[in-house]
Formats: structure tokens, sequence, C-alpha cells
């Protein structure tokens, strides 16, 4: 036996005991160790995605875990490898598909949104969704290779190259990974973020980073940028006036990364975006070389992993994890200890 | 003594006689033989580009001419040849032109709008912007040369290949021209247009024109492309619906080319951006290639000038000219003789 925390609806959490799932054919049962809460498992908890989640429901994804059991027709993978799984099951049979874009199929399945994930001791994955970890990569650290890899596949659409100027908008675990992970690209980055909390974080990350509501960040990016503006944009606070703002802090053929979901319609400056030859690009999940480079970055030491993981609670309190979130605590990155009750 | 038309302000066109003007060293005088009226042009007519304006104004920049005066410092045109003159003259100090970007420098003058422009016999201009015409180009044609660059500008930044799907969301001269131009680069192209008058003569040039008014655009477009969406798609029609409809057209990891003014700040579904993985491009004027291409479209009659011509007037009727257009009368381009009175 092992234990599972369901998403019940109305905002309720239920942690309860249940059979561990024999591995199918082309499937693997992983041990979980971590998994993380993201800014979408919030989503649903919230009953914001209540239409797409069959509850009660397992949701979580940003896990890490070691291999209890193979499926037969499985080779690549043994039991006691330490692994992550990339959480997308595409239909390989859509028009995106068929143009190699399987991360974006347009019948895509998220494990852990669409199927059950990884807030539970086992679970139960398609092989092909796995990453190997390094054996000394700490299991909690893993934990945060999914978001890192989401940061991965921004900066690597964003083009982000040596010495660019980069502005992030949105300083919660997603912008800060994506400011750090641009600065490991050679990005001068700067992050705008209204939460005192996060802005002090960020800066005991080494990242320099202002408050919209305090300093004038248009003008602020202009003279930084020497009037030119910045090479690239990442619009992750999935606000009106982030959206509004985006527009004015890209130079001339600058590049903007919109990464953040965007629940209504903003207005946008399409004339901006005219006038100065804007690019404007939706980021969305990964591909496998996402992943890869995420652990390389996890296995180096190269982002201050520790730092970000502010609370580490077992399984039974993530209720609380959830509650904490909502309410806008102290709080960047939870981690869940699935084996722990 | 030759002849100007200026634009006064208050919807009103003057024509005069005037002195040509001198070129200076490293200026060119050219007789100005056909001038198109564009929709900048309408823009400045209808007062909405006042503040910008220097009144009374020579407006106009959509020209064909031949060479009558070169200034001391010009060496490489010489008096008869046949030309077209590129519009613009960066600054060439911002930092939009250190990074090569000239045709869309933080400080562009625009000859036509903040320069005296070509609705005149005689326009003196800087040498650095004539482009040469093959001699046996006719120079009504070649007056066409001007806006089929803004489309070989488009179709350029959209990156449109052969076998490509294009929806063009607009058909006014620019979004025909940019029709035109993606079918001459191998593209499938769509043309979506509210005015019967310019879906009927799209349907004339052999292009499919849809009217969305009485055809679900974005259900045929699904239908049209298997349920993948369009590889391309233009928005030139600077409406609120077509920049909400834009993103409904394009496949995952389409591409959006926003060619339109916006007046204001449209509603843009950043949620499909980021879903599908979206880019939008704004694409603005031209750069040298453009017109060298556009040239030699012309030159080869590859795109069907006579047909889009739909007026041809003496200077004396300019003023008919832009109150006909701004009455929304069955016109496409209407060119000015701009040596007949």
């Amino acid at each position: 036996m092992t234990q599972q925390a369901t998403y019940n609806g109305n905002r309720t959490i239920e942690v309860s005991e249940c059979q561990p799932q024999a591995p199918k054919a082309d499937e693997v049962r992983i041990n979980v160790a971590y998994c993380g809460v993201c800014g979408t498992d919030l989503h649903i908890f919230l009953g914001h995605m209540d239409q797409r989640v069959d509850m009660p429901q397992v949701i979580g994804h940003e896990m890490s875990g070691v291999v209890a059991e193979v499926g037969a027709n499985v080779s690549d993978w043994q039991v006691g490898d330490h692994v992550v799984v990339r959480p997308l099951d595409p239909c390989n049979d859509c028009p995106a598909c068929a143009a190699g874009h399987q991360h974006i199929c347009q019948k895509l399945k998220f494990l852990g949104i669409d199927t059950p994930g990884a807030f539970q001791g086992s679970w139960t994955v398609p092989a092909h969704t796995l990453h190997r970890l390094p054996d000394d990569l700490p299991l909690d650290k893993a934990a945060m290779i999914e978001p890192i890899a989401v940061a991965c596949h921004d900066v690597r659409l964003g083009e982000v190259t040596d010495g660019d100027k980069v502005v992030v908008i949105g300083g919660g675990p997603i912008g800060i990974l994506n400011a750090l992970v641009a600065r490991n690209a050679g990005g001068d980055v700067l992050l705008s973020e209204v939460n005192p909390f996060r802005v002090k974080l960020a800066r005991e990350l080494g990242l320099a980073a202002v408050n919209p509501k305090e300093t004038d960040l248009v003008g602020h990016v202009s003279e930084w940028t020497g009037g030119a503006g910045a090479d690239v944009v990442f619009e992750v606070s999935g606000t009106a006036i982030g959206a509004e703002t985006m527009t004015k802090l890209a130079r001339t053929r600058g590049r903007i990364v919109v990464v953040a979901i965007f629940a209504d319609a903003p207005k946008v400056d399409l004339f901006q975006c005219f006038w100065r030859e804007l690019t404007m690009r939706g980021a969305r999940v990964y591909e496998p070389q996402d992943y890869e480079r995420a652990i390389q970055l996890a296995a180096t030491n190269a982002l201050p992993l520790d730092q970000l993981i502010t609370e580490r609670y077992p399984l039974s309190k993530l209720q609380t994890a959830f509650e904490q979130i909502a309410s806008g605590a102290e709080v960047m990155k939870i981690l869940v200890d699935t084996q722990a009750v």
C-alpha cells in the first residue's frame, strides 16, 4: 500500500491509502520522491479547471523518483534508476504532431491533469515520458527540473544570447527561473515583480529586481539600455498591465516571449508591434532537449535551487500548501515529500 | 516652373505653380511621372496626422520618375535614368540604426510626410534613396513599386515558402499585394475582405477570396487546412475583429504578420498565442532588398498591376481622389499623373 492525495473539488484535497498500479507493457512504475506544487495545480485546486479534471483526481507533475517496476516491453529502464517524468502524452497523429511539435499536440494529454499525477507514493506512467537523472543529483532538487525545463524552453525560444538585455515581467517560480536561466545563457537580466517578498528573494539570488509600483519600469529600462529597449522581454505575469507594458520595453526588432496563461484576452499595442517590428512568441511547456538542459543545469549546481525551495511538507499537508499559495503567503516553491505522512 | 499639390489641413488639397528645387551636393532632382495615393496619404488628408505634418505640405511617396539634375557629389546617377525613391531618411546614429535596422530608425524621416513628397512635377531627394528601373518598365506600373515593396517585406518577414497556406485579412491595395506576392512566393492564398467590390476584384485576379460577413472564416480555414490552421496569417485590416480572428486562423507554431496600423490597442488572445506557440511579428515599410525584389516582380510582369490601377487622374484631381477613397468608392489604386493638369 502507498498513499495518494486527490483533488475532490471545492478546494479540497484528501489523502488516502491506495494500491500501487502495476505497469502495463510500455509503462514504468515509479516510487515518487518529491513533487512540487505548480501554478497549474493551484488553478485546479481553486476550481478553475473543473471542466477538464475528472474528480477525484491525483494531480501533480513536478516530480522526481526511482524506478520501482518496469513493463514487459520496457528495455531502457531498470529498477533503481533515478528519473523525472516529462508529463506529456501526445497523440502522434494530429497536424501538430505530424509537423514535429508533439509537445503542443492538438490532443495532448497532460499527466497530472488529464490523467493521474504525482502527488502519490507510487506513479505509473508511459516509459516514453522518462528522463534519466545522475545518481548524485539529490531528488529534492530534481523535483525542480520540470519548472526549470519550462524556463529552458522559454529562454531557447527567446533566443537569449550573450550580452542580451533581458526583462522578466513577473517573479513567481517560473519568472524567477526564467531570469536565472536567461542569466545562465549570458543575459543581463532585470526582474519586475510587485510582491516585496519575491523582490527580496530575487535580490538574494543576485538578480536585479524592481517593483514597478515603486519604479517607473519603462523609464528604468530605457535608461538601462541607452534608449534602445530590451533585447528580450518575458511576460510571465499574465496581467493586463504586463501585456500593456511588454511592448514598451522591447527594442526595435526585439523579442517578446509570452509565457503566462492569460485567462482573458488583454489589450496589446499592435501599433508598437508594427512600428518597432517586434516579435511576440508564445512558449508552452517543453521539448525533450529542454528537459536534458534542465537536468544539466540542476546537476552542475548552476542554479540556486535550495533558495527557491522555501517549504517542504509531507503529503498530508498538501491542503495547507495550496491554501498558503492561494492566500499570497511568503512562499516560493513548496516541495511535497510523497513518502512522508 | 512646375506644379505641386499641397495638403493645407481641413481636408483640402491645393494645386499651385512652384519652382523646381535645385539639388544640393548629395541630392538628385527627379521629374516625377506618376504618384499613387497611399492609405497613409488618406490619413493625412483626413487630419489624423496634423500634429506630425507641417502644413502646407506636398505629400505623396508612391512614385516613379526620371532623373533631371544631379548634385555635385552624385556619381551613381545620370540625367535620364528611370528611378523610384525609397522614401526613408534614417539618422544612422540611433540604436536601431546601429543594429542595422535603418528602415525603422528611431528618428526616421519619411519623405512625403516629414519632408516634401512626390505629388509635384519635380522632386528633389537624397541620392541614397534612389533605385534604378529598367528602361522598358512603364512608369505607371513603376509607381506601384513602393506598395509592392511593402508586400515583399511582409512576405519575407512572414517566411512564406512553397505550399504554405496563407490567409490575408483585409483586401485593400496592401492586402491584395500581400496576397499576390505571397502567391508568387509559392503560397496557397486565401483573402478575407468585407467590401464586395474588393472581393470581386480579388477573384478577377485569380485569388481565392471570402467575405467573412457571409462565410464563417475560422471554420472555412479549419476545413481548408484539414484542421491544422494556416501557416501564415497577414493582418492587414487594422480592425478589432481582425486582431481577434488572426489567432484563431494560425496553426500550431504558425506565423502572424501584423501589417496594419492599429490606432487603438485591440484585444489579442495571448492564451492562443501561448497554447499554439504562435509567432506574431510586426512588419513596417521595407529594406533595400524588398525594393529590388519589387522592381523585379514589376519588370517581369509577375503581378497584374494594370488591374489594380483602377483610376488615373491629373494632379488637379487629387482632391477628388482623396474624397473618393474616403467615401468608400469602388476604387483600388488611384495613380496621379503629376505632369498633367
